[in-house]
């Protein structure tokens, strides 16, 4: 069986900088990381992680435990992930633990317990804080994507804030009644949905008018706010002419519905959404963005920190979103007609 | 450190089913396995994975490479994957490969080449034989969903069943001029497109009608589907009056280009889709349905099943799907306005 050795020799260069093109781990060129790589091959070399891990106590992977990979937000993020693991030289060992499931207890009772990793990110985990618990007690660092501050590094949207735009864009726009479409269910993600509302609520009381509030009734999904959306708006004389959804599928979900009422978007409703999903710009949605796939590299980044230097101090990266106006908001039916002929923001989809 | 023994001791039971329960690999009742769990917490035990990698030359890892886990189709096969190896107490390692970049390269040049898993499952993976080869030559065993048949066992959809079935329905409701929307793009996934649309082009001739396709341009998303119908129905002289769609959101996005172009569906447009998209029902998309959560856990019992007997012969799974009959297919305009008041399928979405 060949060796280190074996490789670097035949790559032409020492065993150190063969060991770290291999791994990953430090910086090599290109041309030198390639060359020992074939090396590598021509030997059928095999890196004896396991020995390797037996002797340094690192396992050169990264844990991530994440409710769903086939949501927009959640899929983005552990793009993120494993993209800037890879620069990294690290493995992606994944934990899906969807919700209410008896596959979710077993992750947190047994396979997070084998700690085939050095340090985890958990994306989305609901506080129920016995499972936060569970994964500190590892022992080993956590950073969260979206979830409590404190406890771990925490990388997350500016949720409060991110409504709080939306909200100021429609009042500015001179909408009135204005209503908050999506959860604020505790048992999910009161950390999104509780400060999406909060944002929205403190924005209209600043402005002087009253908050009201359409429960999409499972999730924050399309289909959700579609239904929701029918309830709001089937009677016509408890309307709101603006929408600050949730987030953009339930702002899609109310659009859709919108149409199928035959209420025009934006002269008759104007709806923003937040994320700039994948499908926003399909439905030229006025939203705030963020970019998921950037907080999962900066939970990678924090939790190498962490990795580095147990005793660093936790950290709270909140980011800010941008407004994106595209063509679902307006101004108010009558409040300016001249304005609404004139302002990019009135453009029909 | 506590060992094995020490957390049989604290359970009550023997050392074999100690670790049978830790490692989820055979039988244990749901009471034992939660005993032993808990003497394990209580003692702080830690499997020594790496030292049991060494010793039995296993991993318990199982890779999966994806080139997106961020779309519907791939992020359900991967959470079927992950549910049926944690029942097999097998952790996953994720390798995403996104078409045409840098990182792809190295996934396949570096991080595979550590073989730190007992088996891989490629997904979607495009037959550009050198990835096909590489993977091979690792030596592991692998199973592919989707692929080209023959040098893997594949778990696939039967593609060209579900596209005749979607068009002999369109044909059965009096349709003459039916188009295909969707790819042939051979750099994609040819296993997928190109037997899609030879299924319709096959059951078109058999029909005597013309076939006709309009590209979607960059990929089978709602977004390109949407772009793609614009330029299809936007002649209303050579206007289709059913769609094939290659996905439900290709369907998806040409149910929104109709409504936009006010052509109603299905009365003067019907359109089939594949898959069951979890947004179809919304839609009231009459699809063909499949389950990628299921093929995901096929994947890993043939993987296990070529682990465990390396001269097991390769196979494929081609599953059949299902029609579900929605509100988007009717029968065509003026061809029998009876049956179209009549018939189930005429509902108006």
């Amino acid at each position: 069986m060949s060796t280190i050795a074996d490789v670097a020799t035949r790559a032409g260069v020492s065993k150190a900088t063969a060991s770290r093109a291999l791994t990953g781990r430090g910086y090599v060129s290109d041309e030198t990381r390639e060359r020992v790589a074939a090396a590598a091959r021509e030997l059928s070399y095999v890196a004896h992680s396991s020995a390797m891990s037996l002797a340094t106590g690192r396992t050169q992977t990264i844990g991530v435990v994440m409710p769903h990979v086939s949501r927009w937000f959640f899929g983005e993020v552990l793009e993120g992930i494993q993209a800037a693991l890879l620069e990294h030289g690290l493995d992606l060992t994944l934990y899906d633990a969807r919700p209410g499931t008896a596959t979710r207890r077993r992750v947190f009772e047994d396979y997070l317990a084998r700690r085939r990793f050095d340090g985890v990110i958990a994306v989305g985990l609901e506080p129920a804080a016995s499972e936060l618990d569970a994964l500190l007690a590892l022992g080993k660092p956590v950073v969260s994507v979206i979830g409590a501050e404190g406890a771990t590094s925490v990388v997350t949207l500016d949720d409060a804030h991110a409504t709080a735009l939306a909200t100021a864009h429609l009042v500015e726009l001179g909408h009135r009644r204005i209503a908050f479409l999506g959860g604020t269910d505790e048992t999910r993600w009161p950390h999104v949905e509780s400060e999406r509302y909060a944002g929205y609520e403190s924005e209209m009381r600043r402005a002087g008018l009253a908050a009201e509030i359409s429960r999409a009734p499972a999730e924050l999904s399309m289909p959700a706010g579609y239904a929701a959306a029918v309830d709001l708006l089937s009677d016509p004389s408890a309307r709101p002419t603006g929408i600050v959804a949730a987030c953009d599928e339930v702002a899609i979900g109310a659009i859709i519905a919108a149409r199928r009422l035959g209420i025009l978007v934006p002269s008759s409703l104007s709806v923003v959404g937040i994320d700039d999903h994948v499908n926003a710009e399909m439905f030229a949605l006025t939203t705030l963005r963020q970019v998921p796939h950037e907080q999962g590299r900066a939970a990678v980044e924090l939790l190498l920190r962490h990795i580095d230097d147990p005793e660093a101090e936790t950290v709270t990266l909140r980011v800010k979103p941008r407004m994106v106006v595209r063509g679902t908001t307006a101004n108010v039916t009558g409040h300016s007609s001249v304005a609404v002929r004139d302002s990019s923001l009135s453009r029909r989809d």
